[in-house]
């Protein structure tokens, strides 16, 4: 027979802490606690199997559960020695929901169940006090009413309202005894009006609050719940019954939240709140202040004062459930009549340098082991350590939100265009770029501001990769702003209007725009930080790189601990004023000839770019990609701007015009870009490789370590296409060796960005080297969406539940993943040592970094300021999934099928 | 030991026909006549693999190759009892090339061989001929120099010339014998002074001979016919060396080109051509007028009655040789001294009608079943039996080339827009409409069109598919043209300018821009084509449906043959100018209701449409697309039609404005379109699905046959995007069948177009009970390549051979065509009897046919006019998977491999 039921109570307990999956956290912990000899009220869960059950069977129960309840209540009355609905001595119950993971307020409760006209005059008698049974009693009903029988709130908050009206009370606390029978009797009237009549019985009413329980697993906001926090919607919740007690009985009675260290920053104090004669919703409310657990300084009564054994027992709890979960614990507690009982204990939230601090503690305690250490912090917290923040004590002014596009506070003047800004910055002004959307040809006014703001786009729009890439504060695709560029203002849904010069401020990560210049405060990298990052890199088996192609960005990188260059962007390099005009002569020359006198022009700057790029790296090897996009994106779009260039080179306005709209492309993204442009135009790979290959040779000379150029082909979807370029790249790099006398090692690889070359991996990777995975481009062809198009649509797709998570943002490891696991399986199956990395927006997201773990990725590489993240990301994978090999395998994380 | 020399000669051979890949189409051939019977001087046949080992030993022979071509050459000179280099009676070789199959003039040939101061000496003697001897001498000098020897062709000319002008001769024929062996003299002090020795020696000539054909299988032209034709480098030639027979050596000598039966009609008659006294090239060079193989009324004497014997002989050869071959047979014959040799037989090439008839007569003679008849005729070939045809015989100026989109001949007046096109029609004139390229709304223009020209755009671009689906010719891409909208002209690189209104045709075939209108000629249908076709249909297993929309198309469809609807694109419905503002109004409606509101007044429209179409279906399938391109293409782009439709729905013109632009998209193709649009608004879903639904059910009401409408969800990419849009249609259907009393069955399927649809096609196949490959977009995707971006650049890939066929014309079997078997796989594991059908324009592909047979296709769908050529090619996929499965599978057109 299934055990559906699992009891809990003095010092005993069916379940324990291992059993979350099927008591739920909440029942799993309250069955620990019992077990390791902390008091817990007694109480049984209804494990999640039933919820599975009761919606597999047309909401029907199993037929064994009836008696199993009626057992597990029977246990609680002998350990507190009360009886369920006695009209002398009776046992009140709470109902919770308990799933696998908190999903707060998402679903019913049910208190002080058991409560009828007999009991409610007993609970008076027990706690001498009339007013709080019938309150409680008044309080039941309605809850009852509105969560177990679907009445309208509302009906009963107007009588209530109608009779402090009548009696002119401006509180419910001036409700006396009397006044609370006499408003129970018009709850009861109204039940047998609208025809959901309150049960006496306490049967009737414990069925009522399991079932509502069950029931509000499937309710549309609990459903939303978990579509967003990726919650499969067949775990189900377990519902815990438990016996009432109260903290609110009297002055001998207390009720608090506390937590084994400090949650903000993790010093291992007592940290907590307590109200005497208080239920758990007053001490979270603020309508009374909370008082300290501990004696401090504050002037209010501790816990330690008032009740100093409860205190000293609370401190027993405290290092015993610490040492037991050997994590911080967040614990709820209520004192009655002078008896500790425990509620609740959890892991607790807090912050990152909170989160550093325990870790690094509890390892130098003795309590964890470094792998663990390094699983206690999330990733992605800690990059509020590594951008400066707003000043979170000053004051602000949200006028407009939009996309978390890249994290990070700043402050500057308003500016509408990428000219502005590099002109108002020349002039020693801060400045914050806004515009509808950005294109390459705005990298120099993106480099330039303190922040970018952006009305169109999505968090991998060109705004937002670039932003991130730059470390560059970026708020996204806001709705809530209308730019007028010919004002050079926008105006905000909420009716600000912020003009050129204006400050703003923006907070990246939360994609907040605020109006006038706040203060920042500079985070700093605690020795914790550093030893936490020391046993990541001891543990991870994945090399972490940066995408970067400045020496700002590379020296950043490598301030953050990458091991080399993953992905620096030749096309970046071609954007400075001093360059562009020669870059759009090659684009426009006629023949060959044209291009190459142009690419020679080119050709020292692409030199130099690389000679700094080789000393800053310094051994470390840097992946250079091929020029990529498509060649109109070079080209000016304004008739001044084309006016200028075809000055300066020497033709007519037509023919740049001219130009201009033939290289016009209806998709560019799928057009003449990539591979396909040195295909074409052989004599740009020449020139590129030169430049690299010539810049490494140079460097080489006085380096203390080998320069490690490898060079990289982008968009390849045909062996061919590699073939072709290998070859133009080896006998460049060969007549460079002649030339200069020297030799070097150099490797030639190319992005897998299209599914055509995962599909074909095998083929490439006979004269490939390495390969890169370009998700971002692979993700947009795989998936058949263009990432600056789809931002709304994966908004509307996220809330129909079409994608849980932003593909962009976390790998698609269902679609695009098995192009990658495709894509190094075939590399490796023609070429055992082949290098694999990715260097796609996911290259710095934990969960896709557990994915390329999985796979077997030599390196992922990501914009310098995710670095840490990756590091530590990284780290956690290889423990996950060493954990999991050393068990026998998943299959899901390891690749290993448990046999 | 391996043998690399296979003799031939006196009705004996090595070798035989069903040796072609080792001994070359000729070799194998030339053996094969000698086994029958056929006179054919005596000669061997190097191998195939010999050209292997050279190119893979550094151009070395094997060892044991010299014994063996000695041993050949002896076999040679005991048959012919002459012997090679002898000054008596000299034997003389012909050497040439011969791959597995035809590549004509790419490869290097050496006649006369065995030639030199001392037997040039005996053939005279013995042709009675000095000068046919010096002559036929001075050519083999010039030709082994310049082929052998690689001595500039033109210093020979010069001294040739040379000679001509100071003997004031005006012809080649003027020259003495005398004068030959002057020059004979002349050449070889040329080959003194540069070093390139004619070598005297006849064994040193062979081999030379033998070395140049090989050298001359990887010459850049021969690399180039390969890539173009498809034709592995690795399969290397063979060389094929003869006894010299001369045609040339007086009036009792003759030579000849033959067919078994005509090759332009098929008739069952000698055809052929003869000069007496000539060599080979006489015959095709046009010099002299040749002459007829048998009696006629031309008045020029036949072959038959100058020499009767060997009239007789060949008539003889005529009717052994088809028997054997049982195929049409294209011969070479050559007539020494009164005997009759066979220098070559192979399958002839023959028009379309030739084919059908030949076809069919065999199979009434008995000759071949109806299996080989249905292989013999060229799928592609029936496209000229399709189309009407500009009159082979009329004169032509074609004043500009572009790519052949859209066969068939077109007639009309030159316009410059879509609206033009269809005032001038709807005064009663005939137009051709050009334009720079065409987008969706210039579908009706198109309509109203004889045909298209187009200045951007490949194969697959816009216009280029849309002709092709109506049956329209279409010129695309015409780089020759430069398109002057405002002056309402176009002018070509010619020279030609044409103005609206000036006449001009167009060669759909041959891609040809033509000035004046030219006379056409309908093409009929014969009874040979119905009977071939009534054969294919029996032998094929895939189903033919077509693409279509409109009532013409789908008629057009049914009359070719076509078993259902494979794709009705409905957007191509609301172009219509009298819908197209209500659409538009859809589009710009800002909330559910405004949208609900327009597409009540289309609704009408597209039940009328689903009516009529599933009335001429009369029980046929018809599967219907719902929408699927981006809302902004069905947008006015002028000043002048968006303030027309501002008027017309009652908004601004600046709301118009505004919102065209915020629907403007960077790369469309991956944007807000396919089944996004109807998740996004349920309400198109609804409608659609409302219309199709009630016209099914009106038809049904009166119909022999159940309608049979399948629903196809268009681009989809995860399976919750098909339940949510499943859902809309099954709900909508059942509201229809609970309003109308009725109720029929119908299908929801879906369109496998992006890679993450194949990779998930399993999860995909738990809803959807169709597939239909949509292998337009698929590989787009697949290779990141848009059609109407690329076609530059895919002329470009195949003349550097990184694709060798388009791949949107002929389906990339191993890139795109693994996703495609990955979606049948996955498809069948989850639904084993889905239905799988292919809907791009691969559909009408042979070779991509044969692929679709490869991997269990249901059915392919395409345009109506290429219906026909898909029903014959999967006829032959049928038939050659048949045959391979007979012979135990070949893994490769059969998916079963050989144990």
């Amino acid at each position: 027979m299934t055990q559906w039921v699992y009891t809990f109570g003095d010092g005993k307990a069916e379940g324990d802490a291992s059993m979350k999956n099927l008591l739920g956290g909440k029942g799993a912990n309250l069955a620990e606690m019992n077990k390791v000899g902390v008091p817990v009220p007694p109480g049984f869960t209804v494990t999640t199997e039933v919820c599975t059950h009761f919606y597999a069977n047309g909401k029907q129960y199993p037929s064994e559960l009836k008696a199993q309840v009626e057992a597990a209540v029977k246990n609680v009355e002998d350990v507190m020695g009360k009886k369920f609905g006695d009209a002398e001595n009776p046992l009140l119950f709470s109902v919770r929901s308990g799933a696998r993971v908190s999903m707060p307020g998402m679903m019913d409760t049910v208190l002080n169940l058991g409560l009828n006209d007999d009991t409610v005059k007993a609970l008076a008698k027990a706690s001498g006090d009339e007013r709080f049974a019938y309150d409680s009693y008044r309080r039941f009903i309605q809850m009852y009413s509105d969560v177990v029988l679907g009445a309208e709130h509302h009906d009963f908050e107007h009588i209530l309202d109608g009779m402090k009206t009548a009696k002119g009370y401006e509180s419910d606390l001036d409700l006396t005894a009397e006044d609370l029978k006499e408003l129970i009797a018009k709850y009861k009237e109204l039940g047998v009006k609208t025809g959901k009549v309150f049960p006496e019985n306490p049967w009737e009413q414990l069925w009522g609050g399991i079932g509502a329980v069950f029931l509000s697993w499937e309710t549309p906001r609990a459903d939303t719940y978990r579509k967003l926090n990726n919650i499969p919607g067949d775990w189900g919740t377990a519902v815990n019954v438990q016996a009432m007690v109260f903290g609110n009985a009297g002055d001998d009675c207390a009720t608090g939240v506390c937590f084994t260290r400090d949650p903000s920053t993790g010093e291992n104090v007592y940290y907590g709140e307590y109200l005497v004669n208080a239920q758990g919703e007053d001490v979270v409310a603020g309508i009374r202040t909370p008082q300290p657990m501990a004696k401090d300084d504050s002037g209010m009564p501790s816990l330690e004062e008032v009740m100093p054994s409860m205190y000293k027992e609370l401190c027993d709890i405290r290092e015993n459930l610490e040492k037991h979960y050997t994590d911080m614990q967040d614990m709820e507690f209520t004192i009655e009549h002078g008896k500790l009982w425990m509620l609740q204990t959890r892991n607790g939230k807090r912050t990152a340098a909170a989160a550093l601090k325990i870790a690094v503690d509890m390892v130098n305690e003795g309590l964890i082991s470094k792998e663990t250490a390094v699983c206690r912090v999330e990733p992605e917290q800690l990059d509020t350590l590594l951008h400066p923040m707003l000043d979170p004590k000053a004051e602000k002014n949200v006028i407009a939100k939009g996309l978390p596009a890249s994290p990070g506070a700043s402050v500057g003047k308003a500016v509408f265009s990428a000219d502005d800004a590099e002109a108002w910055v020349s002039k020693g002004e801060k400045v914050i770029l806004v515009r509808v959307e950005t294109s390459p040809e705005d990298i120099g006014g993106m480099h330039a501001a303190e922040g970018v703001v952006t009305a169109k786009g999505g968090m991998t729009s060109h705004a937002a990769v670039v932003a991130r890439g730059m470390g560059t504060p970026c708020v996204s695709g806001s709705n809530d702003i209308k730019i007028d560029y010919s004002k050079k203002q926008f105006s905000t849904t909420s009716g600000s209007v912020i003009k050129e010069g204006d400050w703003i401020s923006l907070d990246g990560a939360k994609g907040e725009i605020i109006e006038g210049a706040m203060p920042t405060v500079q985070p700093e990298l605690t020795g914790n930080f550093g030893k936490l990052m020391a046993w990541a890199d001891e543990l991870r088996t994945m090399e972490v790189r940066a995408n970067a192609e400045t020496p700002t960005d590379a020296k950043q990188a490598v301030d953050f601990g990458a091991q080399g260059i993953g992905l620096c962007r030749t096309e970046h390099m071609f954007f400075d004023a001093a360059r562009i005009q020669d870059m759009r002569q090659m684009i426009l020359a006629q023949d060959v000839e044209g291009r190459k006198a142009a690419l020679a022009k080119l050709l020292p700057y692409q030199r130099e770019d690389f000679t700094s790029l080789f000393k800053i790296m310094a051994g470390l090897p840097v992946t250079v990609r091929l020029l990529d996009p498509p060649l109109h994106e070079f080209l000016p779009h304004t008739e001044a701007e084309m006016k200028e260039l075809a000055s300066h080179i020497g033709v007519s306005f037509e023919f740049v015009k001219e130009r201009a709209e033939a290289l016009h492309e209806s998709n560019p993204m799928l057009g003449h870009r990539g591979c396909r442009l040195a295909v074409t135009y052989p004599e740009i790979c020449e020139m590129q490789t030169r430049a690299i290959i010539e810049a490494a040779v140079e460097v080489s000379k006085t380096a203390d370590k080998p320069v490690v150029p490898e060079i990289m082909i982008p968009l390849v979807g045909k062996v061919k296409e590699f073939d072709i370029l290998k070859e133009v790249v080896d006998t460049t790099a060969k007549k460079v060796f002649e030339e200069t006398g020297t030799t070097l090692e150099y490797k030639v690889g190319t992005m897998i960005e299209l599914p055509r070359a995962a599909l074909t991996a095998d083929e490439i990777a006979k004269g490939a080297e390495f390969f890169s995975f370009g998700t971002n481009d692979l993700t947009q062809t795989t998936l058949g969406m263009s990432r600056d198009d789809t931002g709304a649509i994966l908004e509307e797709y996220r809330s129909k539940g079409v994608y849980v998570a932003d593909p962009f943002a976390s790998i698609d490891v269902d679609g695009v993943g098995q192009l990658v696991e495709m894509g190094c399986q075939k590399g490796r199956a023609t070429r055992p040592d082949i290098k694999l990395g990715i260097c796609g927006e996911h290259g710095g997201d934990p969960a896709s970094i557990q994915f390329c773990q999985k796979v077997g990725l030599t390196y992922v590489s990501c914009s310098p300021f995710r670095v840490p993240i990756a590091r530590l990301a990284a780290a956690q994978a290889a423990v996950k999934q060493a954990e999991c090999m050393a068990k026998g395998g998943c299959g899901c994380c390891c690749d290993k099928k448990a046999s």
